[in-house]
């Protein structure tokens, strides 16, 4: 149903279990091969160059998927996602007490995930979408904050807003504007369709 | 971190899995106890009473947590949804045939899914909350049609508009209006905030 015969094989490129999750919901057959860039470069390069935090995270996600060399028609699908708030951006808290810190900064305002996926595929020209959620947090007390990063813990170092808004961190919201899939990390419905136009996913 | 300490117990009074998962997701304690309640008499009467979609919702989202009798301070929790399309009211498709003239119905159409999310505790009003949803099925093909019920079967019965969207159901979409959980069938930030007004989470 899903894969059409011959049709080229699917990589995804990121180690974000998330991701993978969101695909393989979705019924898509893939594999998954995370590339280890360095992003210190690219986010240096895009800074000096005056880049907006949308081409800054398009950059991200081509240089994740470009870390791979299709040998044939593979289809490698890279994703990245940071957080902007108050004209800063952000990636994953480095630590516990860093993901506490930002939670005080965010709490009872509202911040934006910026969000791309990209394919690249040999011989056809790369295709990307960005996607831009808005999220609000509310006022929540000290108590609430104490009792979820004692629950969470160091899971909170692994996303951008300290929170996965598939789990408990839709405690932390009282208001959300954007596709959901987006706020998770991958926005399923264009990629879906991109997979499509290039035959790997029945029409 | 999720119950303050003496708060009031929440059940939820729905069958349905996916309502069970938000709410344990985001970290909610709470028992179910599914009622069985006629939908008949409450449709008919809707109908008799020239009562829009919205208001035949509340009114079987209601008649679900009635179903249970709070003993104290319980939180009973009801829900529902219907589609609408074409000025149609679509209740769960009775058999996999049924569910497959539905989506040939729906293909290439917008619908919608309305859903009720309510409250019922002794000694307090009820409280309740609407949700409306556009989805716009893509123009799939008769081979997808083919697989896709072959893959989801007997499942198809179990949604008003024979998917899972957070599953395999999303490859029938190109555009989606409005919030993952309600179309998923539970509004949760509207309830998560009603249920930390009632103390029954910390703020």
């Amino acid at each position: 149903m899903i894969r059409p015969p011959c049709t080229p094989k699917i990589i995804l490129a990121s180690a974000s279990a998330i991701r993978a999750e969101i695909m393989r919901n979705a019924g898509i057959t893939f594999s998954v091969n995370p590339t280890n860039i360095d992003e210190e470069p690219i986010k240096k390069k895009c800074l000096q160059k005056g880049r907006t935090t949308a081409q800054l995270v398009e950059e991200l996600a081509l240089a994740k998927a470009s870390g791979l060399r299709p040998s044939g028609k593979e289809i490698i699908v890279g994703a990245d996602q940071v957080l902007e708030f108050n004209g800063k951006v952000f990636d994953k808290p480095s630590s516990v007490q860093e993901a506490r810190t930002r939670l005080i900064e965010l709490r009872g305002q509202e911040h934006r995930l910026i969000g791309a996926v990209c394919i690249l595929q040999k011989g056809a020209n790369p295709w990307c979408h960005i996607s831009t959620t808005k999220l609000r947090m509310r006022q929540f007390s000290d108590e609430f904050l104490r009792g979820y990063i004692e629950v969470e813990g160091e899971a909170l170092t692994s996303c951008v807003g300290a929170y996965k808004f598939e789990g408990r961190g839709a405690l932390l919201f009282d208001r959300v504007e954007g596709d959901f899939f987006s706020i998770l990390g991958l926005s399923l419905l264009p990629l879906l369709s991109e997979l499509r136009r290039r035959g790997a996913l029945t029409t």
